[in-house]
């Protein structure tokens, strides 16, 4: 499998470069340390910076600008950016009112983000971290203690950052930031492995007539290797998954996210999508909103994850307040 | 090479269903015959509408809605839509002032195309069609006499769409559309070739120390098979033979389309748009506006095409208004 690439050590660095230039009006990218700011910072507002390893665009960097995050900081590939760049965009985007992390649970990210929290913290900054681990698939793993914190981490980012754009506070933003975190799951399948740039090696082998059930998104094993399936038989799987683990009260409403790991064409997750929309249908269970697309990706891997979030009407005046980044714009 | 995939048959019909049921506030999704119609049609508005063989997703369907397409007309996999769902599409958009076609040059498309408008015309509705012919690559190939239509589709789209919502009669709208034909170039590489859903396999077959230069959206072959090379140096050649026959005043402007093919991640794209900016700036070609992402694809091939788009502050007014379709969405 070829790649788009000059030198591999150069290409997160070059990519950022290329995005800073296609997004100047609502991103400044810095390059060393390698961050993502928010061009139009608010004054008094409290900042949501996000971050992790590389290799998963456009997680986070694409989720940067009004409504959303204020500063992302990327690792190389999957890898999770040291603590030097995550303190000094804290420092960039912090307002006097405090600055929230929105942390995918691996152990890596949590010990650096940690590290820059307590250093940003001795400089008088306010910092509360929530960790995302939305994945149902195992309960711990390679890189992980407890649950892995996949795609649903675009639906809290969207939500909460639409929260400190109206203002909150920054124990009300850690607060709704958890309560999301309590209500979304996500579970992926891999059907192609992805190939990492500095290798040029696939991260796992996969015959031809199977596929990883319950993948994560650094090609992590997953439950199992299950036999290759028709679309619907993998989007009930991975449903099924999903919703034996969702708290769902009586009458609630969801955000579906049927994601793409990078290499699958939108119109495979519109086959997803239409099954995962009849089967919700089936049992009652309201799609309030949906995106269909590749927002949290690995690399090049082909297939799909699946994300439910409950949701209530508080919630979804979040989800459909403005936002204007890179990757997600509605509302103006 | 894995698909999610049902009955390869129904493939078209199901991901349309799901798109329908997605995005059921901008689109209404007709079965039989396949159309996708923009759900809140503008009285008296000129119907743009545009079509081809399916496998190029987003384009069209997901660029229908407020500011663009009024329909769009997906025919099977590759593979030309008939006149009958054109027609009817035609008459379910037509306000009494017409419908203008935007068709990319393929010998099916134009055929039935033709056929539809032909038919429109004898039941009194008002048709002219432009063709696109923006791939520089060859200049006839496997199933076009001239020059292939490709991602440049997706900038008459938005900026034809704008006009239209502002009120252009059809004469204005095609005398528009020819101009912006005449002022955008593409090309595209592939590094990796697409699978098609019917048959489970690559539609051409390429060593892992080649590329194909100049290949077209179908998989048609291009200017030649030219050694796998560093990102930089293949933006070079596209950009080169883009620029080579661009039709550039002195001082010109361009938007700029950095597009994937399918199953190229955005990482990549940033990279070689990152290049494609340096190299503009070099030469003193301001890029104006700019996209980066999947817009015309094929399939699940990897690679990337460019496209550079020649304009002034009125196309540039019209490239900023507002859009709100499944695909692209800015200003409101």
């Amino acid at each position: 499998m070829k790649k788009l690439v000059n030198d591999p050590r150069r290409f997160v660095a070059e990519s950022l470069a290329g995005f800073g230039a296609a997004h100047g009006d609502i991103v400044r990218v810095n390059e060393t340390p390698a961050y993502v700011v928010r061009r139009a910072l608010v004054a008094g507002k409290v900042g949501i910076l996000s971050g992790g390893g590389s290799g998963h665009e456009p997680l986070h960097a694409g989720f940067v600008g009004l409504g959303m995050l204020d500063a992302a900081v990327p690792g190389e590939i999957f890898t999770s950016p040291t603590p030097d760049p995550v303190l000094e965009a804290t420092r960039v985007v912090d307002q006097g009112t405090g600055v929230l992390y929105l942390v995918k649970n691996y152990t890596g990210d949590i010990l650096n983000f940690e590290t820059a929290a307590e250093f940003a913290q001795a400089e008088g900054i306010l910092v509360r971290t929530v960790v995302v681990d939305d994945d149902v698939a195992v309960q711990n793993s390679e890189f992980t203690a407890g649950r892995r914190g996949v795609a649903g981490t675009v639906l809290i980012e969207k939500i909460v950052g639409a929260a400190a754009e109206r203002g909150d506070d920054l124990e009300e933003l850690a607060g709704l930031a958890a309560r999301l975190v309590a209500s979304v799951r996500s579970m992926g399948v891999a059907i192609a492995p992805p190939t990492v740039p500095h290798s040029g090696m696939r991260s796992f082998e996969l015959n031809d007539d199977e596929v990883e059930f319950g993948i994560g998104i650094h090609g992590e094993r997953g439950r199992a290797r299950t036999a290759m399936a028709p679309a619907d038989e993998l989007a009930d799987a991975v449903l099924d998954a999903v919703l034996d683990d969702l708290p769902r009260p009586a009458g609630a409403r969801v955000i579906a996210l049927v994601n793409g790991m990078g290499a699958t064409p939108v119109a495979e997750l519109y086959v997803i999508y239409r099954r995962v929309a009849e089967r919700l249908g089936e049992i009652g269970v309201e799609i309030a909103r949906s995106l269909v697309g590749s927002y949290v990706t690995s690399l090049d891997m082909a297939g799909f994850s699946v994300t439910l979030l409950t949701v209530d009407d508080e919630l979804l005046r979040l989800w459909d307040a403005p936002v204007r980044t890179a990757m997600l714009r509605w509302g103006g």
